[in-house]
């Protein structure tokens, strides 16, 4: 079914994602691509009404909750998008999936990774990336960045001792999966992540 | 942990659940029975928002997420409010539980019994109802009794068939567990459907 290429990028909130994500998509829509950029949780009209829920900071929920409501979003986002698109032969590029998941519910937040991945698979029923980029930096050096942008959701109101536990997490998963997670440093020049991410982009398409 | 009793009632929508919780419920508490009266996908704030969307009539959604939703809601419910009060020895008396998932989503949406009941067990994680009422009619006796009533929500608006589907799912579940789920007719009147229910919840305390 799927014929196209599905890329995530993960890590920390202010890592540079989104900046990154625009610039591939110019770059390959320049090489002639049919690409589909999105989020997670969102994607798709409930999807976001569900994201409004989740983050919102006066809505306390518990952490099992807060899985299920991101699964909820992945399942609506996967059948109304992503799917689709890979089976157009687009090139799908988000920003995180189920390995922002794992990460913040299941090595953060304490349910455990395999409970969570437990879960997870059974929603994604076998879509995994072709492609993850992590853009890895350490916490302390990445909150100087984040301190000129405004806070906004609950994740971007937790202190270092959180981004540390989940720039871990991260880092554990990329150790467990390196042919599809490539660990980027976040810290170098814009343009220099981009080129890193060009290549490994290009590579996969080889 | 657990001191309580989880009692749940099921069943098609029009098959008088509420009545009997109420009920049942006064009842228990002239016993001197402390009684906790709930419903899903609801009872807490956060499973009230979410269950604000998955009713939606004007928000189509897809089976999984609709799922995903529903047990979002049930984690909330569970954590927030089920399983306190049963360790506090309290009765939980709830309009609808995982059977009601199991069947809607499960069999009804066509996900699959075992899928549905997969994400499940990793939601509820052994809490179970120690009791279910199963009110069970045939759906176009109780179409009769619904037309009196105004329409809804989405699973209100679907039509018979869609109803046979429902009761067969319910009475595939209570064969799979004879000892928990207990038929009873509720085309009967209402005191004798109180009258077998009274019956059924004695001999639990018992």
């Amino acid at each position: 079914m799927k014929k196209g290429y599905f890329i995530t990028l993960e890590g920390p909130d202010g890592g540079g994602k989104s900046t990154q994500i625009e610039l591939t998509t110019r770059f390959l829509q320049e090489k002639g691509y049919d690409v589909v950029c999105t989020r997670e949780p969102g994607g798709t009209l409930s999807a976001e009404k569900i994201r409004a829920i989740v983050l919102d900071p006066d809505t306390p929920i518990y952490s099992l909750t807060e899985t299920l409501l991101y699964l909820a979003a992945r399942a609506e986002h996967i059948q109304g998008l992503i799917a689709p698109a890979l089976e157009q032969g687009k090139v799908v590029i988000c920003d995180r999936y189920s390995d922002s998941t794992l990460v913040y519910q299941g090595l953060v937040r304490g349910l455990g990774l395999e409970k969570v991945k437990a879960l997870n698979d059974l929603v994604v029923d076998g879509l995994t990336p072709d492609l993850t980029i992590l853009l890895d930096a350490e916490p302390n050096r990445l909150l100087l960045r984040r301190d000129t942008r405004g806070v906004t959701d609950r994740f971007e109101n937790e202190g270092l001792a959180f981004q540390e536990k989940v720039r871990d997490g991260f880092v554990t998963l990329a150790k467990l999966e390196p042919e599809r997670i490539k660990v980027v440093d976040a810290l170098q020049g814009q343009a220099e992540v981009q080129e890193v991410i060009q290549k490994l982009v290009l590579e996969l398409f080889k």
